[in-house]
């Protein structure tokens, strides 16, 4: 599952190119990744080519989209309006293909009114009366670190199933509510450490 | 290298709260992982701690920080001052402690010229000239991705040997270059991916 997003941009890459016969060569080739792991990937969600042939693309990208549910759309909340929560919010909100921003929360008076299409920042003390009545698929949770298990528990209490968390917060303690981390911080502390590492060798 | 990060997060949360010795369990529990996976993780950096004690906070902080490389500063430039591009050259700009934006690029005379702190905009033109000038360590890639892996290249070969790549572009082209993937909108995928499989037995 890893893989399985690189290898829908690479074949939206080569659909762009006009390319209409992709092998698990082409796309392993383009991505230095294996083309039996690729066959393997697929053919575990029951996705499988032609020998000498491979896959149509536009097969392909359909099967893969599937995978990834992008034959559906969700709703998203974005619950934290500073620079992350904005971005996202602006990202989500311009597309709305896949997933649609519907709900926007922050507590900062500056910023509730705001608009990001036709989707205003609300006052996040409404956050359940709002989720009660226009649920969401998955907030996007951006808040600062110290309120972050707080407004969590809130969501997920408002019926919220799942959550992309972008802070450092520990999300584990829910039953059946599906989290995804995105800890920006940590690809920084992962650069720093082989860095560090590489550091002593050069000098 | 996966874990590690999460370690350090939740010891700064263990030494706000007062606790001076941590136990593998406590830290295991705390974050899910089991005793005997961290401490073979921490034993595999050198670190061992005390049977029956555990370690002391101050002294597994210090290590931790040290294996993430965070006994260094390094120096930064942010590559694409777009609404992710901003709100980490601001989030890095306003610490300072670990990692230091010190250039910020962009093609768009309207943003060129604008600071965060003391660090201006630049002309994405000038990148060569001006981090020939000022080398960095990092250098945080936020560009549309049609011109990432031009812009990557640049980068590349005015010296920079680690990228922090937020951009769907496939960077594994280069020799002794650390690259780090944050493809925001994978996470989303991984998200529908699990909520798309869960649907069909909800309803």
């Amino acid at each position: 599952m890893e893989r399985m997003p690189r290898y829908l941009m690479q074949l939206y890459r080569f659909k762009t190119a006009g390319i209409e016969q992709v092998s698990s060569q082409m796309l392993g080739d383009s991505l230095r990744v294996k083309d039996t792991q690729i066959r393997k990937d697929l053919s575990y969600f029951g996705v499988f080519g032609k020998a000498r042939y491979g896959y149509n693309i536009d097969f392909l990208i359909d099967a893969v989209e599937k995978i990834l549910g992008l034959n559906h759309q969700y709703r998203v909340a974005i619950v934290g309006f500073g620079r992350i929560g904005r971005a996202l919010a602006h990202y989500h909100g311009s597309d709305c293909h896949n997933f649609c921003v519907q709900l926007i929360f922050d507590t900062d008076p500056a910023v509730i009114g705001e608009a990001v299409g036709a989707v205003r920042v609300e006052p996040m003390d409404q956050l359940e009366q709002r989720l009660a009545a226009q649920p969401v698929d998955i907030a996007v949770l951006t808040v600062p670190e110290e309120v972050a298990v707080e407004v969590a528990d809130r969501l997920v209490q408002a019926g919220v199933r799942a959550i992309y968390n972008f802070t450092a917060a520990e999300l584990h303690r829910y039953r059946d509510v599906f989290i995804e981390n995105a800890q920006i911080a940590y690809g920084m502390f992962k650069l720093a450490h082989r860095i560090a590492g590489y550091w002593p060798r050069k000098r």
